[in-house]
């Protein structure tokens, strides 16, 4: 198809689209931004809310705002907040520290409630790398043995030893998505718990987390759901294992009276038990104003328009990059699709810097992986369209540079 | 001594206070502060720093900025900014995640250093409570015993089987300072590590990490350091221990090659080490442009102000206050005395209600502590006359209205 009726057809896409008004709750220039899925555009309305954050409950209330600007109750109203959007009910999500602390919370937790004689960990082999190393420490710590499987043999793998598998929603790296109903129900049936990062999911589509029955889940907020640089992350505890969750981390945070300051541990009642040490406050009230660009949305339109644009992305791409010039590593279909699409093309450094030279913001994956992520609420369908034509054109200079060169035309990429 | 000559003495003692300046950096207002050993007041620069942060560095620069503006380094550079305040050389300190994060870190890794024979942990019996909680996980997931010990007794405790002992440098609830060159050296003898807590010395007094041979020390940075709500704390690791530092969350920010993302994991040189996750970047950059107010202070002469500050107050308190209506807590030995006074008082919980209305902010530690912070960066002596002045009111009126009403007189405190 030509690129005029590809530019025709994006901007009737964009005239239907349901979200494209949401944009304009977003500070955006006129890049295009596509790496979202790393660090989400800041929400327009958030410098304010901040500057009043700062000179306001910090500058003038101080202490005092501890109780009255609802500091200590921040990671559990903003996990209240972000439930929705990944199908869990009230009372199960807390907000405070990295994924990284969060997934040694869960993963140790998930090693307890399972018992002692299920002496095995499964760790999703094409992890996120912070997963696989925090995960092998929460092996060490609980006497476990930590065995990393595909997504896809998860279910397979999962038997009488299994305490626990610690598995990606969707792969950061191909944006693939995987079967989160079914592998859980896999480990359920093996009497393991489930573990899943949403840290590529969350804000991008439906996770579904009470109604699959997932035991346990961690996830960013920076990414999909426009926290901020480093936002805090969150811990999702399911009801049922409230009772019985043991902290690695009991700080007091999580104490039944905190301000009790006794020397001995009582834990909290609740998901309140996931809380560890004094939050970050900066951090968490931006990530709460972020969230109001949520009001309203609903997820599954989220859904609809994140897999057309990738759908939209990758026929624009077939129609202007030269054929062979790169090969998508994102699955066609649909129920195994995320967010995101990743293209390896050979001079992936130099062509991505030309692009984001040339105002489309993607980014890298060493050695030779583009990341292209759509973000529903702020990237449109011209956008898509604008993305794959400059790409062609980079990857028409490079390559083709590439080669003048190695004929020793001399020409420098 | 009478309120007037006090006032003059306060008057007198301000005029000739070389850091009296100092206070013109703050935001403040006409109440008498004295809860900065909670939460420090907000430097007046930093509003308009994080303005820059939110809209620019994330809102315009976004992704770039991790490289562009500085934020993956952030948490090494900000502790080389900590680190001449607590007598400590450059590349030993990493600031990110919570005092209790890092204190896990730290025992967790003391424990792996001392090696296995040694199977016990003492912790400071008297501890702000989640150092405590924390400990305990740690021995526990270490298979060691915990052992609480007063700070006095810490030295005489350590033997051949102590790996290890966590103290707090100050005391959070009495300001008491305990003895950490002598401490911290009984245990070199002994072959275990100190760990140190400098939640309530940091920012207040002279540390001397490396003069004085500490092996490794957290640390918040929201209270003297002024850092903000929840900023984040700071782990110190001497260079010596390094090499074989051990982290119980080893994450990808601690990795050698954090971007090459490969599934093994390989830990990074020096300090880097203690880093684990994506960095709560609008928190860690307010506390970078908070420590600016320490340009040019020499923490010697902070010292000095601060043992006169709780000199003066102690002195007024007894020129003011009924006698018997409250008892310090604090020592009086200078050697022995951090930057806060603690008073008993039987209605402490009535009598800080009452001080904060009439604008003297201390705080309460259940049940009859009564505690006031002295920070000498912005805290003079006539705030500690009028703060006297105050409590000596409120203190008269509350605890004579008790006596009315326990008399039969009605009257409602």
């Amino acid at each position: 198809m030509s690129e005029t009726t590809l530019r025709e057809t994006a901007l009737r896409l964009d005239s239907e689209d349901p979200l494209a008004k949401r944009r304009e709750l977003f500070a955006l220039d006129e890049a295009v931004y596509l790496d979202g899925n790393s660090l989400g555009a800041l929400p327009a309305h958030v410098p304010d809310r901040m500057a009043d954050v700062i000179a306001r409950e910090w500058g003038r209330l101080r202490i005092r705002s501890w109780d009255e600007s609802g500091w200590w109750t921040a990671p559990e109203r903003i996990g209240d907040r972000i439930a929705p959007l990944v199908g869990a009910a009230p009372g199960q999500i807390v907000v405070g520290d990295s994924t990284s602390v969060n997934v040694f919370k869960a993963v140790v937790a998930a090693a307890r409630l399972a018992g002692d004689d299920r002496d095995e960990i499964l760790v999703d082999a094409t992890t996120f790398p912070t997963d696989g190393y925090i995960a092998q420490s929460a092996a060490r710590m609980t006497g476990r043995r930590l065995v990393p499987v595909a997504p896809h043999e998860v279910a397979a793998a999962a038997g009488p030893r299994t305490a626990a598998a610690l598995v990606n929603h969707v792969d950061y790296r191909t944006g693939r998505l995987h079967d989160l109903p079914g592998i859980t129900e896999a480990l359920r049936a093996a009497g393991a718990l489930a573990v899943w990062d949403l840290c590529h999911s969350a804000g991008a589509l439906p996770v579904g987390l009470d109604a699959h029955g997932v035991d346990l889940a961690v996830g960013c907020t920076y990414k999909y759901l426009n926290g901020g640089p480093g936002a805090p992350a969150y811990l999702y505890v399911a009801e049922r294992h409230q009772a019985a969750f043991d902290s690695p981390l009991p700080g007091w945070n999580s104490h039944a009276d905190p301000f009790g300051m006794t020397p001995g541990y009582t834990a909290a009642e609740g998901a309140l038990r996931g809380r560890v040490g004094t939050p970050d406050i900066l951090s968490m009230l931006a990530l709460e104003s972020a969230l109001d660009v949520w009001d309203g949305v609903s997820i599954e339109d989220v859904r609809a328009k994140s897999l057309a644009l990738t759908d939209f992305f990758l026929r624009c791409v077939r129609a202007y990059v030269p054929e062979g010039a790169v090969e998508s590593l994102t699955p066609e279909a649909h129920a195994e699709r995320g967010s995101q699409v990743a293209l390896r093309c050979d001079a992936a450094p130099a062509v991505m810097a030309e692009l984001i030279a040339r105002g489309v913001v993607g980014d890298l994956r060493r050695p030779d992986v583009l990341r292209f992520g759509f973000t529903p609420l702020y990237v449109g369908f011209a956008d898509a369209e604008r993305a794959a034509r400059v790409l062609a054109e980079v990857v028409a200079e490079v390559l083709g540079g590439a080669r003048d060169e190695a004929s020793g035309g001399g020409r420098t990429v």
